[in-house]
């Protein structure tokens, strides 16, 4: 069985996830698409032999439709995956799953309502290669209990309109939530320090950032955000234990000897590094809608927890390095189990 | 359009690639299936939704088929092989594209008659990112003119049906057949030294190997081939220009520091190893055959030239270390394009 | 001419420098020693063919001694300090210069009052090749302006006599003064957050500890320090800087390949680690004290910073990781030039 | 005691020893030079406060003489090694011991004459920490019985006095030697081969060289010398065993990140490269002449082995890469233990 996806939101991530479920994922199809910008909507639908379909509601009703994608705009987020559990659709939302912590709330209300999980978040680094290795290691005991998780997040540049609050908002996150899945732990205090911005940013940004934060179980994360790095796309992330440490691997790359160097090259955009984990975080979103199975991916839940976390770190960031306790409901039994993969 | 693939030989290989071509490459569908086991043949058939048929003959023939793929046991390939340049059918061939260099020319012959290339043999190292950047670093210039190549080509044990030519044979070909791939240039002699043999092996097996080849543009290549060196599946490659190296890159992988030592795993099968690769290999030859287009892959006279090498390599095994010259028949100009991606 | 030393203080760290003043340090010879255990002093001294004397002062007045070196129990350091401030000798005082800011700062007096810089402080991370390396990096602009410094300062255990505020006063003093010299900046203030602490460590302490400081120029460092990590000495340190990143070696290792793993050995003591730097480190001073220059070394002026901003650090562990900001007394312009090699 | 020791030889290595001797070694003193050019002989030796003497037959005879260093033009070698023999005086030979294998046999028999060990020839890497270690694995058992070693020795330039035969005698001698010693076999047979020479060389030169060895045990070696690679200075070293391998490291050196590239420098001249092994080297040479104990370090014997399979390799290179059967007299059993540290 081919499950039909249909796609609100048409922009350079929803074209991108259309590729993929077009070319990569052998058991979908993409048979509907909407966007805001009708004609662009057509264009993109027309390419892949879907239909074009006036608004979210017409997608997410539609009997052509199995499972909903949403990749539109952050604040449209919440309505339409209310629509796609309303309709007993799965549905996959990109990050963030909604922008309000109240919106994810509504969410996880009427996902409990329903009673059985039906949404997905695209929180991609759980279906990365390293990520899942270094999680093995962790559980199986290698480097003993954790203790301490250090991690940098850099880009080369960012474009004008990135603000200073967007570092946790669009850019942390990607830790935030891979770290509660990496130590099955949550976050419940963050605190952002600001060291001298570079100089090679926009003037309003402070850039970069270390944020830290401390797990209920005692770990303690900091995390260097630094979107304006010049030198590539670096991702790092160190678990140390008490009785060793494991690293995240750098992407494979030849090494090469020239005039007195040896180098190997490094990244320019997340697209290169997690090509591999968008593949297959949506071959196996794919499998499990296709099999009826709960998703192995985040949940509401772990949306709504990247919100409340984010929300904390950017009252730190604003009120000069405050610790902020995270403010998070209790987790309902509901989503006890099956969240993570 | 999918293109309707039939498989000639439901083996272990055979069924590797029906679970590729159904699960990964989108473009693609198994339509049938034949194999000396016919009961064999009918379960694989059954397991993706195609039919069973009694011979390659049948398959090749078949209205429901528009490429073979023939993985069947090696001295039948130049038949199934001929039969679908008969039919002017694509055909996908695991190496060896025949047992002989006189049936491999026999392929050669048959296909410049037909007048367009319809052949691709199975070396899937050409698809591998890595040996694919170190092709482009070369190629671009980087380190100079090549000049020697290091390589080594390590399992960590064999079975003992594996016999001495095999380590040329089965094993070395892959480094034949990306070494002239990688340096755009023909072997012309090949030496094969040997150490000491492992006790931690076979008693008839001379392992390991130290293959040596020489090139027409004076290039020259040492390989080591070690099929029990106990520790791993480890591919090692660098080649060596007149102003710098460039070398394969190590798979990447967890680090991990604990009881005084930094480790990382060593991959234990080629199969984690060149998963990348077949898929590329594979989603690439599917889009060849898709558009018409020439296939970027190996043609039917690298697969000639590898089978005339690597006889070369056996011979000189056979006679303790002479150097034999490689007794290869002049390019056709039908090959001089196109025939390496 | 050989610069004649006299020691003070003939324990293990004392015994090594001798050993080393002889055997390795071609310029110097040790023509005296006074230990507080007169046996031991009159052995030692016996060893190397110097006198054995009663008190530190009567060494600090020998006519036999052009130099003193300070190896003794801490809280004497200051008295021998300003002993031979007194008689106007160059003096190498092992770290701490004193235990005290206030009489760090009557030994900043007395050799102000001198008029000539005669003390050097033992802080040896300044001659590790690795280190020396970095500061050239940062200073030749590579990297850009640092922005952010991550550290690590891992042993494998510590014995039961070590306290919580030794990981600031005993360990994290080696980064202090390390920092201050490769940022040519003035910490301001420092803050110690605690992970929950490992199981393997003797109750009383809390261990590991995060500690962050910022200078005056603007630059966040987070040091971790983690005294009982299990798996070995690991010196880990990353310059962030506006264009790049420059980061410490680990000391060069042999690779080993088997079972399944690539493998280097980790060292498991400091003096592995740092043993090329403490011979740099006297020859540089005996080269110094030889030709009647200015030692390159710490001054007693980075004794009295280093024991500032441990203090500092240690209010802060004690207080539940207050930022505490660095009570320090302007720097006097005697020190402004030759303080730092 | 102090060891006085004279010089024969004060060019380039010669003054670079003296340095040694003078600066690093605390236990030796260089109290006698001589040179062929004598003015050069007194203005180093002033430099030292030593004598110049006339004729190396003056120094080897002089009571203020010890101890005997010969870095002198390699044809004189032999007549001052003899000398020193006849005087009964430990005498350290830069390599070669000899320029022919007749002269080093003559050598060989004065010392067993003699009736105790007098000779220690100058083969620096038996004294590196990187080769020292690798050898302590391989001992161990580790990587089980070696089977094949793979090495490189690459410089970035040569001057235009280097020939090609100068590859085997000059360059992979150093190879040669620590070899023997790191395996604890014998060199049996030799065959160089040549690939097309690198265009950045002088038009006479065969560079680089593929030199292929065999042990008496059964290893092989690989080892390309590449005298012109232009990069950098480059040692590798790799033992492949029944269980696994053993990799030399490269040096230590800062990582760095800027503008696309992970890079770390190479290193540029063998002086940075093998400085710490020299210091070595000396250091227990003079602490086994100051001891009267055999010297550790590599024998007449090891000189003559070197030269006779040197002398094999060129055989091989002038006739087009012919296996050359290493023409070496049985080993006296005066230099069968203590011949390697």
């Amino acid at each position: 069985m081919t499950v039909r996806v249909g796609v609100i939101g048409a922009g350079m991530i929803g074209q991108d996830h259309i590729r993929r479920l077009t070319d990569v994922v052998t058991a979908a199809r993409v048979t509907a698409v909407t966007d805001i910008d009708a004609a662009r909507a057509e264009e993109v639908a027309a390419r892949v032999g879907a239909v074009a379909l006036p608004t979210g509601a017409d997608l997410v009703g539609s009997p052509e439709v199995d499972a909903v994608l949403v990749t539109s705009w952050g604040p449209t987020h919440a309505e339409h995956v209310l629509s796609a559990i309303g309709a007993g659709k799965p549905v996959f939302c990109e990050k963030p799953l909604a922008t309000t912590a109240d919106d994810c709330l509504r969410i996880v209300e009427a996902e409990r309502a329903h009673g059985r999980r039906l949404v997905q978040v695209g929180f991609m680094r759980r279906f990365d290669a390293g990520y899942r290795r270094m999680k093995e290691v962790i559980a199986a005991g290698t480097i003993g209990a954790p203790l301490i998780v250090h991690c940098a997040h850099r880009n080369p540049t960012v474009p004008d309109a990135y603000r200073s609050a967007m570092a946790a908002q669009d850019t942390a996150v990607h830790e935030i939530d891979v770290l509660r899945w990496l130590l099955d732990d949550e976050i419940v205090s963050a605190q952002v320090l600001t060291p001298r911005a570079t100089s090679k940013r926009f003037e309003h940004l402070k850039d970069p950032q270390i944020m830290l934060f401390e797990t209920a179980g005692g770990v303690r994360v900091d995390l260097e955000v630094f979107v304006n790095c010049q030198y590539g796309y670096d991702i790092q992330c160190e678990t140390v234990g008490e009785d060793g440490l494991v690293r995240l691997p750098d992407p494979a790359a030849v090494g090469i000897r020239t005039a007195g160097l040896h180098s190997t090259p490094v990244l320019q955009d997340w697209k290169g590094r997690f090509a591999d984990a968008f593949d297959t975080e949506f071959r196996e979103w794919i499998a499990a809608v296709e099999t009826g199975a709960t998703p192995t991916g985040p949940s509401a839940w772990d949306g709504y927890a990247a919100t409340v976390i984010t929300d904390a770190a950017v009252r730190s960031l604003e009120s000069d390095g405050t610790v902020v306790t995270v403010d998070m409901k209790p987790r309902p039994a509901f989503y006890a189990t099956g969240g993570t993969a």
